[in-house]
């Protein structure tokens, strides 16, 4: 490693950008996420996460949307600041601390996705040697997704406004990648008092049509740049 | 609000340290931080979070570490980072992104901190206006510890290795600011299985001494500059 005395720190700001749709081979639904292909050095022709400079104009999150954008042509409801990366060695040629967001694409949104230049969707849990420490960054977000779903109703960012326990409970089985016993499941969602019934069930089904529920407004968020 | 366009965006690490002490007027137990005195422009005289620019050759978690060491003489167990502060006015010269950490100091700690200079001590809830934006950024660490003390065991940060239900729930009582009842909270803490029985007493005691409890270690951080 270069002696870093000298070096001034710049700052990058980059998005872990995750989606359901189905596995390729197994039809199972799963997580995705959009890449980039480098098309200069360091890491020529690798894969990294969607990303650049902070701009001096553009708060945190306005970049991390920009990015947002410029990568997918989305702009996602749930957008959040995940974590601030700054290891001394994590570019070869510069010090950049990366102050890393995620976002949590909907299903009628991921329709609606318009992939930019170089960049192509990867299943989030079989992805090739990534640049800089873009491995470690995506493993801290899935960790991150992982724990979240089981304490918190993250799991509305992947589901229209209304839905059925048995759309709900696929997401989790998505992101946790374990089948949830349906009755249990049930009993844990209706107990955790975050959904609201509907009082409406889903259209178009034959006998006994499942119901329909919503989740309950959460407490906005503390963060500064998230409120809305 | 100046023009942005040009600026080079400089990176600042700061932190927010909390260690119970008794309120001076009530004696009860309360949250407190330590404020730097500024000594310059902006804000020449105003209190502000004890921080500074990062250094190239400094890891985020070492310059939090070290503004900590210089500021109260301390090494806490627990730092975590806990956001990054970038909105475009937050400074009025320049434009500083500032990554914020945390470290919760426990009671023998509390008796070692040694103030460095223009340091002083402060009743969390009861600031005189702050420099900059860090009014926000401590409000935001207070609304984020008593969020997180609901679900997670955070609060063995501020407890010795060996506590009673007593010092466990005077801690939730401080950092809650509210009074809590003793059997519900009992029955609480002893569900949330976080709790291991040492199987010995607090010594010292007349009749019926109060059992020792150690926290259950939970599972590593997943934050790379955390993990020990």
């Amino acid at each position: 490693m270069q002696s870093a005395i000298d070096q001034r720190v710049s700052l990058a700001v980059s998005t872990v950008i995750f989606a359901l749709r189905p596995h390729p081979e197994s039809g199972l639904m799963t997580l995705w996420l959009p890449l980039v292909r480098r098309i200069r050095e360091p890491y020529e022709g690798q894969w990294a996460l969607p990303g650049g400079p902070l701009e001096a104009d553009e708060d945190l999150a306005a970049s991390a949307r920009h990015t947002l954008e410029r990568t997918t042509g989305l702009t996602p409801n749930y957008l959040e600041q995940l974590y601030a990366f700054g290891s001394l060695d994590r570019s070869p040629d510069d010090r950049v601390v990366s102050i890393v967001y995620w976002a949590l694409v909907q299903p009628d949104e991921v329709a609606r996705a318009v992939d930019g230049e170089n960049v192509e969707w990867f299943v989030a849990d079989e992805l090739p040697p990534l640049a800089f420490d873009h491995t470690e960054i995506v493993d801290y977000a899935l960790a991150r997704l992982r724990a979240k779903i089981t304490y918190t109703p993250i799991a509305h960012a992947f589901l229209p406004l209304e839905f059925t326990l048995a759309e709900l409970r696929a997401v989790h089985e998505a992101v946790l990648r374990t089948h949830l016993d349906p009755a249990n499941f049930r009993r844990q969602a209706l107990a955790s008092k975050t959904l609201v019934p509907t009082g409406t069930c889903l259209q178009g089904t034959s006998h006994r049509p499942p119901a329909l529920f919503r989740f309950e407004a959460g407490p906005p968020s503390h963060a500064p740049e998230e409120r809305r």
